[in-house]
């Protein structure tokens, strides 16, 4: 599949807005990609497509997991909104024809994030927290953040987002608390 | 092994102040206990007992540790200040003749909490973070929240537990997760 028709499956799929922030996440994942020397045309191809799955109805998206053999956990079944990230992977490889695993990982972890994150995967989750369209206290902060520290971005953008659900008193994934214990105890370790 | 010989020998392996605040925290579970229909023997012991092996060395609660077989996570060993309380369950059992399992697992939950936690064991974890020595902003509103709704109050003390340990930038042990997760969902499925 050539990027254009990436681009066409994606708009029919996605709500307006929704792909005009995928191409916010593409464009802005290139930018940090060329800056922490990571590849291109991965970042490109996981920031056009980490939302791929993401306006399906919640029906349909457990449904798509059971045919692509995605087993969620008791707790992603208690978080509906996670739950678009792996299936995006799956939809992403089956498809859109993506066959990268470096990509597909990328996808998977842009919602909850977790352990052993590759600069990639860091990429596309600041990426998605910053793309031009994105407005919330803190982001401008968190932009400048990224333009220097891959680490300490990601650092504090779980940072807020924690403070936000633990605040609202939403459940956790325990896979964004990994990423967090992840990042500090690296961090530690340097 | 009496009460009394329970609490010279407590005196003499904690500092002063923990001691007190073993007696506070004794004192404020047996008061929870009788409001919320739980044994009173089992508040009262787990209440003096949870932090017996608190004033030891951090080496040696490793080698404690080795020697009642208690398997430390790689989490755990990055959360020193979690220890004692599972190392507090074996001494318990060991050095202070408690055999009975619902004691020996409040004084094991009571530092990180945990899923499926007990009456007995909500009961050990507030009392800890509300006994009359303990003084800190929110306390007063955790002790009345306490008096009303044990569920409430564990909610209550984990958020502020969470929001503390996010904004210092401390690992958070996943156990407090599970423990605020399972909160949670028993909660929307009241």
């Amino acid at each position: 599949m050539t990027e254009k028709e990436m681009k066409e499956k994606l708009k029919s799929v996605l709500k307006p807005k929704r792909y005009i922030h995928s191409l916010g996440v593409c464009d802005t994942a290139v930018k940090l990609a060329k800056q922490f020397g990571v590849d291109k045309e991965k970042a490109y191809l996981a920031g056009l497509l980490h939302d791929c799955a993401k306006c399906f109805e919640h029906e349909k998206q457990l449904e798509l997991c059971k045919e692509y053999g995605i087993e969620l956990s008791g707790i992603t079944l208690e978080c509906p909104a996670v739950i678009h990230a792996p299936l995006g992977a799956a939809v992403a490889r089956a498809e859109y024809g993506i066959d990268d695993e470096e990509i597909l990982q990328s996808i998977a972890l842009h919602t909850t994030g977790g352990c052993n994150m590759t600069k990639l995967d860091k990429i596309i989750y600041i990426a998605d927290m910053i793309e031009p369209s994105r407005d919330y206290k803190g982001v401008d902060g968190l932009r400048k953040e990224a333009g220097k520290d891959l680490d300490s971005a990601m650092l504090t953008a779980l940072q807020s987002t924690l403070k936000f659900n633990i605040k609202k008193g939403s459940i956790i994934h325990p896979d964004t608390i990994d990423a967090w214990n992840d990042l500090l105890i690296h961090k530690e370790s340097d």
